[in-house]
């Protein structure tokens, strides 16, 4: 088993490419940012930009291509969206069909890739002012939750906010808010802290996706908006073919995670 | 002349609708946002969306509309993009050839509205906090600069950053910073601070847009990417119709300019 802990991205990208590489990509090219994919065809583009466009903290649009492209521009130099992530998903009508290691013999014309933000990003930050990640101490999955917020509707597209959760002692509270708060390109500061109940999650210890976490006394759990959002709201909408990464199986940037937030918003 | 200072935004958009009210709405209904007008048809719709987003510092987006529709829903409820700013602007291949009070006979069923954020918001908190907005001092329109800076193209969609400048006493430069820095619903942090040769910029005396002003010693001149640039960019493409809201001339919305942010960010 290769480590890929401190291969740059190209070559965690290459590695993906050649199938050498099929597994997840947690904790490869350290430092770099890691993305969420969504293809969709062009007819459903307008209706998923307007949803991320009205819903940036669960959908942080990190690049979109133009119809037919599959070679990355911004956040990597000609990367290719069909072979340089370890292995994806497609779904027909809403369904999930296969898992292949590449998009060669499926890939349309029509197609539009979207790169999505992830937490990865600012779940480093939080580490490095010593606020705690459970799901990272735990080796785990971050515990993921269907809140009953719904998220604004664009054309077809429409759906409840998904959240993630993390456990902060009270006295941290305040700082990860601030560190987060700096951070919109990456779901930015948390949308409910406290009480599950208030935002229709019926019990902590039971998510709907993920692994339940522990939450230790004086400790409260803060929740961020969450990347499957958007996903869940287009597969909501049972298009003929959707394409995402398989989970933990992400599209690797060249734009290092402390540049992200200067990166979407620079000029 | 009627003061609508101290107006609900509802009835400044009552009086842009009857027609009572045709002027510049600066300083009318104060606390509250206003906001860009572009007018697109959906042919330009999904390329002018991606542009923006590729730009989120320059084209802040407030609010978009489904194709045809002219009734807002998120920064006022079933407030009329046809009528209820107080004059318009229409650019046929990219030269303006009227200056409509309302829009009821220029309507198309394939026009997409799209409101973008102006600095009004952020003006408002800089003198809360002490720091001096020159020419709103001086009495005078912002100076405007085109840079030699390009945004990120899209589609069709191409140009130039277009900055507006506000100078600055050194001192108070890190707190102007701050303060914009945690607004990135209304162009957020400067994207150039000092030698505006760096940008491009001749001669600080004579914008491209606007007037100019002062520049006291001891100050700086502060560059923040300016709600020009997207309709600006638009122009450019010369597309068969485009409709503006005149210069001045702003859609006042029912959102507090203190709450901009959350409002969009907002689940």
């Amino acid at each position: 088993m290769t480590d890929y802990s401190k291969a740059t991205p190209q070559q965690v990208r290459d590695a993906a490419r050649k199938g050498l590489l099929v597994g997840q990509t947690s904790g490869m090219a350290q430092g770099y940012v890691q993305a969420n994919l969504a293809v969709l065809p062009m007819n459903l583009a307008y209706d998923f930009l307007l949803f991320c466009t009205r819903n940036p903290k669960p959908c942080p649009l990190i690049e979109v291509g133009s119809e037919g492209d599959y070679l990355t521009r911004f956040i990597a130099d000609g990367a290719d969206i069909r072979t340089d992530i370890p292995k994806y998903r497609v779904y027909r009508d809403g369904i999930m069909t296969e898992e292949p290691l590449d998009l060669l013999e499926l890939w349309q014309d029509d197609f539009v890739f979207f790169l999505l933000g992830c937490s990865f990003s600012f779940e480093n930050r939080l580490m490095a002012a010593g606020v705690p990640v459970r799901h990272v101490e735990e080796k785990t999955n971050v515990p993921i939750y269907v809140t009953n917020i719904q998220c604004r509707p664009a054309g077809v597209f429409h759906g409840p906010l998904v959240v993630s959760m993390r456990p902060i002692p009270g006295r941290l509270i305040s700082k990860a808010v601030e560190i987060t708060s700096r951070l919109p390109a990456v779901h930015g500061s948390p949308v409910h802290i406290g009480d599950p109940s208030v935002i229709g999650i019926k019990d902590i210890g039971k998510p709907d996706f993920g692994d339940p976490v522990t939450i230790k006394p004086g400790e409260v759990p803060v929740f961020w908006a969450c990347g499957v959002t958007p996903q869940a709201a287009a597969l909501a909408t049972k298009p003929d073919i959707m394409i995402t990464h398989s989970p933990g199986h992400m599209f690797v940037g060249d734009i290092k995670d402390s540049m992200i937030q200067e990166f979407i918003y620079g000029v």
